[in-house]
């Protein structure tokens, strides 16, 4: 489709208005005709479908399998843990009828309407997390400690209806994974839940180049129904958090709700233990609001749907010297994996091409024109940024994949940087109140203060706990600078989307 | 979970209650709370999950990419293609309302109800298929012939609210990929038509082991608002037909209906010509309904989620001299590929092993004891049948791949000629109706009827018009045996499910 206009606002204008520019330069999402819903395009969904990749592949070598559970929960399921029902009830779709009646007018056009004979007993709600139905099932599936411990996961759709939407980071459906893991001791549940937190950092680490802090999350800001949650937080460009993903020790709550026992080894009856943690698509939001440029999308390799695109230099007429070769190098790049692109379009001028490779943000570009050939080599440029280089035809298959491992490594180191750079302390209240209006940033506090307390904070600065991280300094004898207490544990304290 | 009852009903007793057995016993599926929904238990998930490795992959082969469309649909969408909301009008599961509002009775309880201040203003269905919001979008994205073709596929959930289901073949909910292109030409939307066409009988045949014919569907048969709908029919054990899938041409139906033209090389504007199919999880149900036998499932080696188990002989104490051997060995077939299970119990008796994996349909078993050691090779045994017999550990890694393949190929080949034994041919309508009778199967019809002939068949006999075979002998001279009339076309007519 004819670009209207391929301007992006810059970072330093308006942020919000920059991350929904390079969205849709990058052709990555579009919006649906139904409110808070998106259109998932290809080259978007590519970004996820390399994540889910990634992901999938650390669950199974954890032992952990995939199965399928309805997208229906029954209304009453929902309300069987109290929290968690509480959590949802404001965000739920919910089906009442399953026939339509088609009415004709004089016209003929055909209307249609809920067929009021076809209304459910029971509305169903499509599911916004699925706990409850997977907790229903597991009491059918649990009877002894042999049947433990359950490892399973299910890449998914659902809905929270939510008023308040972001492209990628907060949308009425969305995809995801969650695990749901069912085990015979609280010690075997908290290490589940551990271990999945740490494979949550690694991925958001070495694949998407996006440094994460693990932490526990407050009381407030736990998972609805659950005893702790875990977080992996990272920092957007404009020093805001984001929550990349979350691990659940849930006790027995759900257990005890949907009365699953089991048989212990010592023949006793116990409840069983229960974890869930997921990601989803908000993380193809942390990637592009983490990497890219005022130019638009910047991908880590990793991750890129295309990592290499290939193109012939000079006018049409002379791409008959260029193309064998071009062909010849494409296929050695597919056959050592590498995800690459040739654009001969003898339509589109190549100044287009370049540009609308770089707003989709392709990590590295070859061009190969009649000179190239003589000199044995092709032209490179990363989407990084620097000079145009040459890359000798022989050995170009490994020069290019160690450019595309640079890339990913000076993403990451980048990203890291800028954390560092954007991670504050502040000694009293008053500097924090300033500082977080004019200075956005991950705010370490040793933090000393209650739920009431943190609300407060969360009113006057719009700032919230984010977590307690996981690597702690000792705080004792510390006072808390935003309530005066003694300081019980360090904080993150952060705007956040 | 403890079986309660481990016994499967044999094929010729009652082959409905087979098929159920061979799915609880292959722990492959559960019943949902929901009306008419499964859940798809890991090792059933497992099948599909290999199915659309396959399909993904050929798909990519081909030029397509995913991506992802909303679950919802508003109302009014599905009204715009006559045909088509006449087709799914009597199926659609219905969202009304986005909120529950929460009661609490005087004993605490709470229970909730749907908030009627939430109730939606156009009510959204749950995706029975996508083309009619995917066509809406295209509307978005194609103004020029340089914007086409549109070669996009949809892996996700769809709800049919069928009143009758059968595990995997018809189900409230099910998951299946949909692929939606969008061309320039008449020729190329057919063109692409018969090349998935021609995708689906390939994978079908060759990674499912299922023969399948490829063919035409009659105009009864059409997908709602296709103009030709093309299908592969597999023929089950029992010589019903099983329709696996399914690929439309569907001419400028929806084009028009969404308004969706687009400029032509010549500068004239034209509406998109269009396509879609379909294979979905029912793919699982006809590979259990194709290969499974009296004692349970029977799995081709290329879907099997288990493709070689690997147990100790003999009793746990003697383990240790074999346990180091049997996970060399298991990291050897890992390594190439091989999907393996070690299962080293000890809580478990080697008969209720053997008795759990063939009932799980893992297609090879190799068992390892002291003896075995001594004379350096594994005992064999195959799923499909045969005395045990010995694997030198010598090379084991090619000979179990090469068992692999053996058993693929005579699980098709046993297939194939299962349904060659039953296609028939008959000289008059009275032999039909009593064969189709007491001899299931297909029969090859010189068809001369129309619509109304085709019902009555259908009527009298219970067997529909499957499929107009692409492979056609010529009929001309010939008689219809059901109408009297002159055969026009060589047509299949069977009991299908």
């Amino acid at each position: 489709m004819a670009q209207q206009d391929s301007s992006i606002t810059t970072r330093a204008e308006n942020y919000s208005a920059w991350y929904n520019d390079v969205i849709a330069q990058g052709d990555l999402l579009d919006d649906a005709p139904v409110r808070g819903c998106k259109v998932l395009k290809p080259h978007g969904f590519g970004i996820w479908e390399n994540i889910q990749k990634f992901f999938d592949q650390r669950f199974k070598d954890t032992g952990h399998v995939n199965a399928y559970f309805p997208l229906f929960i029954p209304m009453s399921f929902l309300s069987k843990e109290a929290a968690h029902v509480e959590g949802f009830a404001m965000e739920c779709a919910l089906v009442t009828h399953h026939r339509l009646r088609t009415t004709k007018d004089e016209a003929g056009n055909v209307a249609v309407e809920p067929d009021p004979a076809s209304q459910l007993e029971e509305p169903l709600v499509v599911r916004p997390t699925s706990e409850t139905i997977i907790w229903h099932m597991y009491g059918r599936w649990i009877d002894s400690w042999r049947d433990l411990p359950i490892l399973i996961n299910q890449w998914a759709n659902v809905v929270r209806w939510e008023m308040r939407t972001r492209p990628f980071l907060r949308t009425a459906e969305f995809l995801w994974q969650e695990g749901h893991t069912a085990h015979a001791t609280e010690a075997e549940a908290v290490e589940e839940t551990l271990k999945m937190l740490d494979i949550y950092a690694e991925v958001a680490e070495t694949k998407l180049a996006v440094p994460v802090v693990k932490g526990r999350k407050s009381a407030r800001e736990r998972f609805a129904g659950a005893v702790e949650t875990y977080t992996i937080e990272a920092m957007m460009q404009n020093g805001w958090a984001l929550q990349a993903g979350t691990s659940h020790f849930l006790g027995q709550n759900f257990a005890k709700a949907f009365d699953v026992t089991f048989q212990t080894k010592e023949e006793t009856r116990d409840y069983v233990w229960a974890t869930s943690w997921g990601v989803s698509t908000r993380l193809v939001g942390a990637v592009i609001m983490t990497h890219s440029d005022d130019d638009g999308l910047v991908l880590p390799p990793e991750v890129a749907p295309i990592q290499v695109v290939l193109l012939p230099a000079g006018p049409p007429k002379v791409w008959g010297q260029v193309m064998p070769k071009i062909d010849e190098i494409a296929a050695g790049l597919k056959a050592a994996g590498i995800r690459v692109k040739v654009d001969d379009r003898d339509n589109v001028r190549s100044g287009a091409k370049f540009f609308e490779w770089e707003r989709k943000g392709v990590p590295l570009r070859l061009e190969i024109g009649p000179r190239d050939m003589e000199q044995g080599q092709a032209f490179a440029k990363r989407r990084t940024g620097g000079d145009k280089f040459g890359i000798a035809f022989d050995g170009i298959v490994e020069a290019v994949q160690a450019e595309l491992t640079t890339i990913q490594c000076e993403l990451f180191e980048r990203a890291r940087a800028q954390r560092e750079a954007c991670t504050y302390r502040v000694d009293s209240r008053a500097e924090f109140v300033e500082k977080i209006e004019t200075q956005p940033g991950f705010y370490l506090i040793p933090w000393g203060g209650d739920d009431a307390d943190e609300e407060a904070v969360r009113d006057e600065t719009r700032a919230t706990l984010r977590c307690f991280p996981m690597e702690q300094e000792p705080c004792d004898g510390l006072t808390c600078p935003l309530t005066g207490k003694p300081a019980q544990e360090w904080a993150i304290f952060a705007r956040a989307y």
